[in-house]
């Protein structure tokens, strides 16, 4: 999504990504890999008389997933720094799809090789409602110069 | 490491988890799980000739390590609310050990059943540098009343 | 679960454990870590015309993921020696959710520093059936003097 | 199935394996280790409106599933060199089960320690209707002299 | 290695399985499976201060991995019973090549249609030294008669 | 990297992918997913003796990363035909990095909606060695018209 260098954003440009289904195998992965077994995520019993009624995905997956559907390009994006206001607004349950809108929120040249860019991310679900958000802060290159 | 309920949390009080080793087993499962598949992370030949010499993993990995290192009591602990000034401060490499310093930031009791917490959270790796610092929002809830 | 130090357990004492739901994914994944793709677990035609009509989990994947709800003390256990009369009393199918009862059998001072622990394990489905019991036999630390 | 030596291998054979069911899981994984998030697999909106109505399971997962219902003869095969005329034929849908067809298409001696075999195999689904066709190259060793 | 029907076993054969290496990739993705994160097998730091000074499989994956290298036939084994004086005998670390030797060593005809076999296995690394032992319970199936 | 329409493929068009590391959790991963256990991937020691002197990558995994790192256009490909004359040329030893160099071998209008286009793959290593040859056969739509 993010494909081209620093020269190329524009403040306000705004993208979309293609989507992916968050699936059982994805929590179960993800609860391999972090180490968070809560029973809110993994135990279906617990969930049924739990808030929502049904198993969730855990929200560190949804960034997850997020993180890879934002496609930052290999040649531009030199660093991810951080993130600001990360805020889980809905629950993504077992089968709900989600894809990633980005707008380029704010651009800072640092010097001649990169500059600072703040992308406003809004995570949704096939019903289009967000269900999380965050400022995501990268360090994005200039266009290399041609010897 | 958060086993009690909102009674029990005290401002200022700092705990330490286990540690995890990050693995390259655990960035490729990472990669798999996000889609990202960075050369950073994943193409040793592009990582040598990048700023640190060697593939790091991702920062969501170690956020994801990190969330499972910190053990929230699943009877206590009701809602993940969100993070705010995630920063990564130091790469992680393959073979460095991590662990989570967690402090009681803020308490706010929202009603009978449970109460707002803010922890800060500082990532660290086995020469007890700062890897990844973020403010965690949880919804703690009270201990329960025995009928 | 076995939380204190040896000093700590007393014999006739009972713990139950979290619960966690297995899933087609652990038993994909159980597979694929253990090479054992027997068509009871992974054939479904196959499991549709055998003795219970749809496919169970491994017994060894139970046993797995047993081990992970009993949540040994890293401080404390030392040593995990072996198991006794493992019995595979009820299948586990794609959805049960079990947890795990462990009762402190007997104990036996070794010298200063550990001790003999056998836990009588019963692991039970969300119906409170036992489908595995086994004694678990582990060298368990005792509480180290502050100097 | 391919468990003997070269001369044990007779033209025109036909041997059948077991069978296995492909996941949901399996596609995730395979997503998770080729890199390929195509939402023909992994988008289930995207998959609605497609083609086939639902997700399916990638071509090369199909093939690599089948690799390993093949069970070549770690003993006798000493190369696995290539595959020709692969041809997917209809789409495998998740819980559909498949299994392998082998044939001895044809043999040609190399040496006194190996030869060339050529397998053409047959991926069926639980309707005997096939899914994909290939031919296999291998190299299979002769059987070992006794000293 | 099971691969006949109960009249094919015979009292004192013994049987050998090819290797497997055990790797951090599968202590991982054991990890992941199990939920058991004990430093042991997860954190080099405090594997470098234990016993063994470098971080060893868990004894479950072991189990697990010569569950699959026994490769019991799908056609004769009816039901995998139970398991008796399960020892952990020596440590197996990242990269120990493991094989299993699996010995008849009971045979039980129950019926027309299956028997009780008890195997005696034992799990071997590259130096031959025996690193787990234990009687597996099985069910065996008779020749089936043909109409 | 097939980023376009049918209209937008040139014969003779020569791309290259992004690299990816082949690992021993790839390869692990992989023998999990498809079953296939043969020692040469699986077995250090096995492997020693054999060949290369030390395991390979199974061939099938090669071909499931180089699917991945062609990045085929979701919105441009409609169906992957197959493969021809697929041959592995060199083994992909654990470290190895490899891309992918696809020309576009021919083009075939089919009707309004869409082509046949055949990409000639080369696998390359590090040393930019071929180590896989194939050519693939894909579905590529012709660009949409807007209403």
């Amino acid at each position: 999504m993010i494909t081209g260098y620093f020269e190329d954003l524009v403040e306000g440009k705004v993208l979309e990504s293609r989507g992916r289904t968050v699936t059982q195998a994805d929590v179960v992965g993800f609860a391999g890999l972090s180490g968070d077994f809560h029973p809110l995520h993994l135990d279906v019993e617990h969930a049924k008389k739990a808030r929502f009624g049904e198993p969730i995905a855990h929200g560190m997956l949804t960034l997850a997933i997020a993180s890879g559907l934002i496609e930052l390009s290999p040649e531009a994006v030199q660093a991810f720094g951080g993130m600001d206001k990360v805020r889980f607004l809905q629950p993504v349950f077992f089968g709900d799809t989600i894809h990633v809108r980005s707008e380029v929120a704010s651009l800072e040249q640092m010097d001649d090789s990169c500059g600072k860019a703040v992308l406003a991310i809004t995570v949704l679900n096939q019903r289009d409602e967000p269900v999380v958000v965050f400022k995501m802060r990268l360090v994005v290159g200039t266009r290399p110069r041609t010897a």
